[in-house]
């Protein structure tokens, strides 16, 4: 199996140089996280992914979880490592205090979330869907429900699901059946059948506390009438420990792609005791509490299986020796050279290097832009970066999870025939990868939210938020000739998303099904001309390094700016593509009569 | 498990109206093909692969072959099948009549092959790679060994194998270690070990011919050292029935991603007993015979899974209903429209239709080409057949896996999260099709061959097989304002096309790494504008059909027309991309140094 270390270096570069790292204890409330701590927590969490997690990646997808009589078991190790895992305090870092939370910024959780992904994302699925349901509850939960609840999630001893998905709906939510009916003494008998639970059973923790979307009896018809309860696996008793077992069965495991070591449930509600979580009928709202966090964690999924496998691929290419360069033999000891010599596995590998050097620091913007949102003084600014979170949401779920799904192709293909044999590990990365691209979510319903919520929202302001930055960056770069080479091909790609922008708008206006026809084209023209700027904004600060002497590190900052002219070349073109696509229109595919398929 | 149909109907579009299949019966050697014939084999063939090997391809993957003390076990029911399909006379269709072959033209024989891949591509490498085997042999083996060994092969009784790939050297064969002792008596001493062999050991037939490649004594160093050796399993006695077990033995199976059913062995030799195919030394020529033939199986393998993906999502996409259409309603009896409605679904289905029929085009055009090289009386026309063959192998064999990998990933994210649920069988086809993009030389080294091989051929000759149709055809095509939809996005590719050979072929003789650099995006732009050549062509037939009254299947050539619009309006424009990513040239990566990855 591969090895995997964790991209301290370049986690801290996008950190601390490209974004406000250095500078985030000067917000209320983060005053104790200075750099040095901040350091330190990464460090930490290297290691616990790389010595304990990454290990029993492989062996937790060949075991995959066994279900008896409604007993979930995970793989070996996972029990042992969870603990480990909750001792380490990694359950909590991104809560709040008063529930015993550390309170650490979301710039550093999130890179704490790239490397579980990178080492054992099935492990990962399990506090992360617990941090989920900790969202949602910690903002619409009464406050009883919290103070019972939420220690225990955030230390780790009860882990949380989210029951969304029915056998006939996932993404068309309005449609399900499970009922709520009120028993009178605020409390709830919830009724009916979820599917797709990832975390639903497992043994991990010693209770389960279940998010249900559920219907009560006199709710409004579709969306408008769910409401959400909470539901533990076991009823606390007064001295909230875990009481009688609760009308809650798992009823399966499904047998899926990958992610094996994570169990993904049936849930069987019988009557089970629940409690309201926020407002009757609005449990929705709640919902994308939780599922705007997700996403944001799923597209860091793609990110860190694309790392994990540019590292592995990497490892490979400088150690398998095979035939000759094209022009003449550069090991001439052996009787070939490392596969790194040929273009086209260089090419295979930057692709790899440019697009997740991109996701990472794409997601560092994301992650400031929630640490200003939540915690800058100026209410104007926690607008502003909301504003940008929402509208990037989309774009980090679905472009990286493609980015990343991507690039788990490619480490594949480097290893050849090898890649494609199970003990390597390079395999499980694609199938682990591929659910990303699913959940929480389709990545084509990423693109409709952006499209159809996200572009028009407060009649374009969210997208003034993106367009007006790369905007004024490219006026101010307009006369540095040493930068064209990176600027032009942004200027390039702008310009396309700008016009693409305005004909999806107003296309869409008359028939919302050319903007759904435009839509998975113009995220991912959207994202890439993201990658773009923020590339532009990464060598401009390479460049300053160098200029000061780079101290020792002379070779990082080298490599950006090679990275950055690779992207620039050879991903960034794409647009010009997607731009053609979005532009012919939808006709071609409406057309078709159902028969003509 | 979704439901496979052969697509019989569009088969006959490729070869009776796109290409000469009603024709073949005029060549000599064809005689006794009429159209008649060959609907009866097609329909068939449709029986056994939708009726017998469709049903054990889900089992075959969850059960997959096993291994105890050299014996290799089929998954249940492979053998049963492989009797019914021995028994049909299925292993023989393309083998010459004097071995007890049908002779079948290559025409033909593709489109079996694909109905094969499309229904249980683990099975379908059986016979598979008895043919690859078989073709070596017959090219190449002396008479005696043929007279031996042909008929059993031909009759399915016996199975062969290819076996190349050592554990240090895959690509690179020049370096392999098996070694060849001159026994004195004409026969060899076999030592050596052998890995990825497809069918090297397993339950279906009584004995098991291995072709290995292997050095001599005094071979020279390099892939010019090679020798090729067949190596039976059970030495055959006097009445070529097998007799003593010869010292070859399987030592393991390799766990893989996906074709779980077909063993991949490692195979020991041991002093085994071989006799020599062809010249000393010149095993690598005889295997470049088989190799050929694997290459263009090895591209229907991804038009095969791509085209069963699409049947499944598309039903799929027909039978779930989720949510309601952009533009309102169109299902009010149900709860939800089909997600048929929904502009991205059908961007989704298209795509994989588009790229699916002009992938079946292009196969019926080299197969056409194959069976023109070798059954047309005029020697120029068997020539430029034969150039046409080879300048596009490495196509087909790359562009196909590629497109029909895409076509499966698309057809899973059709079924959201229930394609990654095994039962559904939708993720199993991602994971049987991505070996098909490594296997039988990666793509990489498919996109070298056509740069570095091909396109230099003979001053230009075989690329020109390719570039003068299409510029007579533009030229034809250039006054006619109904097709101007078609035939100006063709011209655009075509240019593009044109002016990246110019470039690749010019910077490549200044320094080879820039053609390396170029390649594989120059062979999918090559492909790319030859699906669009493919599908002007079809459109050329659908109109005139449709002038004529089309005869009661009006809708068939319709959808061929509006097919043609989503390919040039939604895929061709890929193009672009590529032609830039071609220019920009392989600077930006080859300025890496190692330690700056």
């Amino acid at each position: 199996m591969a090895a995997y270390k964790a991209p301290l270096r370049d986690m801290r570069f996008v950190m601390n140089e490209l974004f406000s790292g250095t500078t985030l204890h000067q917000l209320p409330g983060y005053e104790d996280m200075t750099p040095d701590v901040i350091d330190a927590v990464l460090e930490e969490a290297a290691k616990i992914c790389e010595q304990v997690l990454h290990p029993i990646n492989r062996s937790g997808d060949e075991e995959g979880c066994t279900y008896e009589n409604g007993v979930v078991r995970t793989p070996k190790g996972f029990r042992e490592a969870y603990q480990t895992f909750c001792d380490g305090g990694w359950t909590s870092i991104a809560c709040k205090p008063e529930f015993g939370g550390q309170g650490m910024p979301k710039l550093v959780n999130s890179m704490v979330e790239e490397m579980i992904c990178s080492s054992n994302l099935s492990f990962g699925m399990y506090p992360g869907l617990s941090h989920g349901a900790y969202v949602a509850l910690e903002a619409y939960g009464a406050d009883e429900l919290k103070q019972q609840y939420l220690p225990k999630m955030v230390s780790g001893e009860w882990s949380g699901t989210m029951c969304l998905t029915e056998p006939h709906c996932g993404t068309d939510l309005g449609m399900i059946r499970t009922k709520a009916e009120p028993r009178g003494d605020g409390s709830y008998a919830i009724t009916g059948t979820k599917i797709f639970i990832s975390a639903g059973e497992h043994d991990l923790t010693e209770n389960i506390i279940h998010l249900v979307l559920a219907k009560l009896p006199d709710a409004p018809e579709g969306a408008k009438g769910i409401s959400l309860f909470l539901v533990p696996k076991f009823l606390p008793d007064a001295d909230n420990t875990p009481g009688p077992r609760n009308g809650v069965m798992c009823g399966a495991i499904e047998h899926k792609m990958g992610i094996k070591a994570s169990a993904t449930c049936v849930m069987n509600f019988d009557g089970a005791t629940g409690w309201l979580v926020g407002q009757p009928h609005k449990g929705m709202q709640a919902m994308f509490a939780m599922m705007n966090t997700e996403r944001l964690a799923v597209g860091v999924q793609g990110l860190g299986l694309g790392e994990a496998s540019y590292q592995g691929a990497l490892a490979y290419a400088k150690d398998r020796i095979q035939g000759r360069s094209l022009t003449g033999t550069k090991n001439p000891e052996a009787k070939a050279d490392p596969i790194l010599v040929h273009p086209d596995v260089r090419r295979m590998l930057l692709t790899q290097k440019a697009t997740m050097e991109g996701s990472r620091a794409l997601v560092g913007w994301v992650a400031q832009a929630l640490d200003l949102a939540n915690h800058h003084p100026d209410p104007a600014v926690r607008q502003e970066s909301e504003d940008l979170v929402a509208l990037l949401t989309p774009i980090v779920k679905a472009l990286l999870t493609d980015l990343g799904y991507e690039a788990t192709n490619i480490g594949v293909q480097v290893y050849g025939g090898h890649g494609y044999i199970r003990e390597w590990g390079m395999e499980q990365y694609i199938r682990d990868a591929r659910i990303a691209q699913i959940y929480e979510g389709t990545n084509g319903i990423q693109a409709l939210d952006l499209v159809g919520r996200k572009m028009p929202a407060n009649a374009g302001r969210s997208l003034r938020r993106f367009f007006h930055p790369v905007a004024e960056y490219l006026e101010a770069k307009g006369d540095d000739d040493d930068m064209e080479e990176f600027v032009l091909p942004l200027a390039k790609a702008f310009t396309r998303l700008q016009q693409a922008t305005g004909a999806v708008a107003q296309k869409g206006m008359v028939n919302r099904d050319e903007a759904g026809a435009a839509a998975t084209d113009y995220l991912r023209l959207f994202g890439l001309t993201a990658l773009a700027y923020l590339w532009c904004r990464t060598v401009d600060v390479a460049r300053a390094r160098l200029a000061e002497g780079a101290n020792g590190d002379a070779a990082f900052y080298e490599a950006k700016i090679k990275t950055a002219r690779f992207y620039m070349q050879r991903v960034l073109p794409q647009t010009g593509a997607l731009f053609s696509c979005i532009m012919a229109g939808g006709a071609s595919m409406m057309d078709f009569a159902d028969h003509e398929f």
